[in-house]
This record gives structure tokens, sequence and C-alpha cells, in this order.
């Protein structure tokens, strides 16, 4: 049996490193990669390298950034701090389009079992933020056990400071029936209900 | 609202021309790159570069390759060629490790309404290999309308070389079960039945 060739052999090798992408998939792409003219790979190459090379993380917030401090930082109102895991929570946020605030990007949840502790996220950044400017802190770490966890211990400390500390809303999703909700999820709903 | 920074903007829209790559794809895809060390990025720019500038189409075969002849062409049985459409189908049956011929990759499968006309394949190159020398076709195109008219064409001509012409079985999959197949399978099956 004759493999792959080694220049398509090598990237599929590389496109297998993406998330989620097995063999077949990462031949596909490695397939469509060779059909393209050279002026396109060439120009997929470079998007690459420069998505490595420009791209930092803010120094105020931890996002992604090619400016430091990043444009939302820049620009927007920094009496609201909506702190979240991961940059793509923030881009998630953005594409909504409505929240006018800045952002505190953790790097991750508290997770003792995986050796995540507070040393490694960005708590001591967040709490140099809170100076008198800042009116509200919004909890959005993810609803599992650790983003749970995480945003208690945001809210003990942040308290401290005599800020109000919010959480995004867990309940029912739009559109979704009711007899699909885990029970967590309609546990929560109940426990969470507002008067109509 | 403030949408992603260029340079993973742009890295975003090269991953999204994949096949089967939609936007939030592409903005994982491009988060996990960004988390990649910079010379793993390079690597995996590089090869995206080689995969287009090494790999060439074999003037005998037409499979992609990075000599010329093929690998495939320099060292094989050339007593019998299997016809395919692309590429990825030579793949495919290099993965079973079983067939010993050689290959001819006609690029495509006759589909006049999508203007796939018999100048636009690699049929004058099969026709050429048909010397004394060759004792079987394996015609393995796929088993669409098109696959199975353009399979009808090749083995009529073929004939006219007083070589011989085979098909690949086609029947129920192996594993799969009598109630899933569809109709036209299921005839066939039917009627290319062998005795046990």
């Amino acid at each position: 049996m004759l493999n792959y060739i080694e220049p398509i052999a090598k990237l599929i090798n590389q496109f297998a490193r993406l998330p989620g992408v097995g063999q077949k998939t990462a031949q596909r792409y490695a397939l469509r990669v060779v059909d393209m003219s050279e002026e396109e790979v060439r120009a997929f190459a470079n998007a690459l390298v420069e998505a490595k090379t420009k791209v930092k993380v803010c120094s105020v917030c931890g996002n992604l950034t090619d400016t430091d401090p990043c444009k939302i930082c820049q620009t927007r109102d920094h009496s609201v701090i909506c702190v979240v895991q991961e940059a793509k929570d923030v881009m998630a946020i953005e594409r909504l389009g409505e929240y006018k605030g800045v952002y505190h990007v953790l790097g991750g949840v508290l997770n003792p079992l995986q050796g995540v502790n507070r040393d490694d996220l960005r708590f001591a950044e967040l709490f140099q933020r809170l100076t008198g400017d800042v009116a509200e802190i919004i909890v959005a770490t993810d609803t599992s056990a650790e983003g749970e966890a995480t945003a208690t211990y945001i809210a003990r400390m942040v308290k401290n400071y005599g800020i109000k500390v919010t959480r995004l809303a867990q309940g029912i999703s739009i559109g979704s029936e009711l007899q699909y909700a885990d029970e967590i999820t309609l546990s929560r709903a109940f426990t969470n209900r507002r008067e109509m």
C-alpha cells in the first residue's frame, strides 16, 4: 500500500490538529487546498502566520487584540465589567451588539482537579481594576460546576470592594420546549421565577 | 458592536473556505491557531504552501504526486488500470492496501447539464494507455447516474480495443440492515444476486 504523498500527508496532519477534525475531514481540507490557486494558498498561509504574530492579549482585560489596550478597553464604558472565561465568550457577547461595557477574560475557571487554581487565572488583574469608577461586575462564566464555583469566588471577593455583582440569568432556553429542559435547568427556572 | 479584530477575521474567512466549514467552526479553528506556538503555526503555514507547490498531477495517470510519473505508476502492475473520478478515490482504494494495479484519474464524470463533456475529462489519455500490455480495465466511478453513464461510455470504448472491462460490485453495504437499503440498491442487489 502506498500512503499519501509526503506534502499531502504533512498537511493532513496539520489540519488534524484543529479541534474536532479527524483524518477524513483533514484529507478533504487538504485536497481542497491542492485545488486552490497558489495565490489563494499563500494568502491562507499568511493569514495563519499573521493571526499568530499580530494577535496579542490586552494588558487590561486579557482579550485577544491587535492593539494594546484593545479597542473595547479604549472606547467603552469602564463602569461595568463583564467577567468571562475565554476570548470566544467575548466574541459571543459582542455578536449580540447590546453590551456597552468592558470585559475581563479570566483564561479559564477554577478546576483544582485539573490543577487550575487561583494563581493560574487573571483574578489579581480583575481585583486591581476595582477602583471607584466601577459600578457593576457581571459574572458570565459557564453554568458548569466549575463556572459556578468561580462565579461564587468572584462574587465574594468583589463584594469586599462594595461593588454590585450580578450573574447572567439561568433558565429555560428561549424557544425550547419545557419537556426537554434538564432537571437542574428546570429547578433553577423555578427558583428564579419572576412575577409577571 | 465591535467585530473580530482584523487578523482573526481574516483567518476565519480563510478557514470558512474549506468544505463544510461555517463561521462558528472557522472561529474555533482560528482560536486554536492563536493558542499554538509561533513555531507550530509557521509549520502549518509551510505545509499549506508546500502541498500546493510540490503536489503535481501525474502525467500518466492523473493522480496527485510529488514525482512524475507518480510512485504508483513507477512501481506497480500496469496490466490492470482502475479508472476513478478523483484523486480522493485513489486514496480510498489505497487505504485498503489490496489493489496492486495502477490508476487512471478522470477528473470527474460526464455531466452535460453542468457542462462537463468528453473533452473535459481525461478520456483521451486513458485510451492512449490501452496498449497490448493491458489485460483489464476496472471502472470504479461513483454509482450516481453520471458515474454510471461515464462507466457505460468507458466500457463501450475499451471493448473496441478487445480489453476486458469490469465494474465494482454494487449491492447492500456490508453490515447494514436490508430494511434501510434504498430501492435502487435493493433492486440491483436482486439483479446481481449470486449462487451460494
